[in-house]
């Protein structure tokens, strides 16, 4: 690990439950659609470009430590690079989202599906993290992200974005041996994927279960839990590893007990309800609401506030709940980040 | 109230916490997609001209007493007949759902909105609860529904379905005075709708919160609770009320206090917990996963008496933890009902 080396290093001190001087802050999708400047780069080049051109990729992933000021930089990609590495085509369909044109219906789809070298095969993402890296010149740390199992299989089985992936979970609740067998070769390919970005230079891996929220509790345990306790088991001995699952307030001890470093919330659990939950020791990242930041300034700032005495300064990462908006104006952003900064008890 | 007169009053009986045979049972839009019968009307008949014929709304009414054997029929129609009999215009368009085609964005807009008597301005809506009466002949009782004000207020903010309704939250967050407005009028104009259905013939009322889960725990009791107990409180002299906010297991108590007769749960809390919460003199509704009726039909039946059993047989309702999928096979959801009227301990 080179984070000894790093400038900034709250963020790492605080995931490994030191005691800090204030709360670390990061944004999900910090580089994002409410930057002007990465609008630039969106109209002038298409998604997966953006994603597979090392210079875009750091260009874009930097852009918020200079202008927002957050204290860890996260690599921009896509989790749907995992399905195209395995040879499940994925487009980027402007104004509609990721679209696989032949999702994943059935045992023989499945047992087609390839695992290869991450080093290889993702080898446009461990360039970026290289090529990253050097940007950064050890300011902030970087994280690298996957989607957990359970949401990459929405995508694969489903073909698109949907509000209840009710296709992909019939999926499951109709063919269990293909669907678990699908799980485990994601899983394969996520843990090799996310040890070579390790290897490459990220500091940090988040694991997002977009929608783990989907699941009954009990469903949770059979289709997403038990992957996301082999990537953290997997990770955990080389970087700290966050998991996060959307609307999966029911899993934050079970998160803790499979290894995580620390564990993203959302905004439908409160903090003082979340901190109850999991106790003194557990570190938590989260979790204002995305748009609570169209509140005006004076209010985002009392809210930050609230939020930090909430879950309490110490083993706490301040973020939202889920990514940034397209529609939020920077200076806001930066009021949230800064009120994270000038934050005192 | 006819309840007296209504041959199979199990439902009612369950509402009001008599101890009954075993649990009645339901399906939130049971008079759905996934029946053949239904997609014959949609493709001869636009929406809301559906809603709107008094013989078509009975018809499509009925149809899952005859055809799948439930213990309720609920009226077909739509949550949107209120902002449209505010004056604000709701296009269905086929594939895309709902659209608002002037959306509410400032106070002047709010002030604009009509807040007419609903006997006459949805006179349709009555004239159906009549046919369908008619129809029903005492067989079984007949729920009247409506949205939230929260509900209506995401879709005549935000214009359009959304999976996060930012726009809708940002309005209330920035124009806090104008959505309370907006709130208060959507609650003034839905008391006296809900009261005209209860006139016309509805023998239980349920209020659905279908986007309650978007907000935080505190917001949600600044947003939408206020105004659910309004309706709560106004209707409750009359029939008996549920309560449904899909993704707020939070507010369960919340909900029992503004003083439904019955809250809906979805599958997202499990059925020993939502028991939990709410102690032993509640009644509970819900919470099967719809997707799960994608299930070989051995499961669904060991499943529904898991459930039953979770939530224990007396004051409570059998139901899906929201609206049944177009996916589903007719015999697969024959055979949750019929899982439920087969239940022993």
């Amino acid at each position: 690990m080179s984070s000894s080396k790093i400038k900034n290093d709250l963020f790492l001190r605080a995931l490994q439950g030191e005691t800090v001087e204030r709360p670390p802050v990061w944004m999900m999708r910090q580089a994002g659609r409410y930057l002007p400047d990465f609008m630039k780069l969106k109209e002038k080049y298409p998604f997966f470009e953006r994603v597979q051109n090392p210079e875009l990729a750091t260009e874009i992933t930097v852009m918020p430590i200079d202008q927002v000021g957050v204290d860890t930089a996260i690599l921009f990609s896509d989790i749907l690079v995992i399905p195209q590495a395995m040879n499940c085509e994925v487009e980027m369909v402007p104004g509609r989202g990721p679209v696989i044109p032949n999702p994943i219906r059935s045992l023989s789809d499945v047992e087609k599906l390839i695992t290869p070298p991450a080093e290889e095969s993702l080898d446009y993402v461990m360039n970026a993290i290289v090529h990253t890296k050097d940007a950064l010149a050890n300011r902030v740390p970087l994280i690298g992200f996957a989607g957990s199992p359970w949401t990459i299989l929405c995508y694969m089985v489903e073909g698109h974005g949907s509000k209840d992936f009710s296709t992909a979970k019939g999926f499951c609740f109709s063919q269990p041996k293909a669907a678990h067998l699908l799980l485990q070769k994601i899983t394969d390919m996520t843990i090799d994927y996310l040890k070579a970005k390790v290897k490459a230079g990220c500091d940090v891996i988040q694991v997002f279960d977009s929608w783990g929220g989907l699941l009954s509790p009990e469903d949770y345990n059979t289709w997403s839990l038990p992957y996301m306790r082999q990537i953290a088991q997997a990770i955990k001995p080389h970087v700290p590893v966050i998991l996060f699952g959307k609307g999966c307030w029911y899993a934050l001890n079970d998160f803790s007990e499979a290894g995580a470093s620390a564990i993203g919330v959302d905004w439908t659990l409160s903090p003082e309800k979340a901190r109850g939950i999991v106790g003194p020791d557990v570190v938590l990242q989260g979790n204002f609401d995305p748009s609570k930041l169209l509140s005006p300034i004076p209010v985002i700032e009392a809210e930050v506030k609230k939020m930090i005495d909430g879950f309490g300064p110490q083993r706490y990462i301040a973020n939202l709940g889920h990514g940034i908006l397209p529609n939020i104006p920077v200076d806001h952003a930066k009021a949230f980040v800064n009120a994270v900064k000038q934050y005192s008890a």
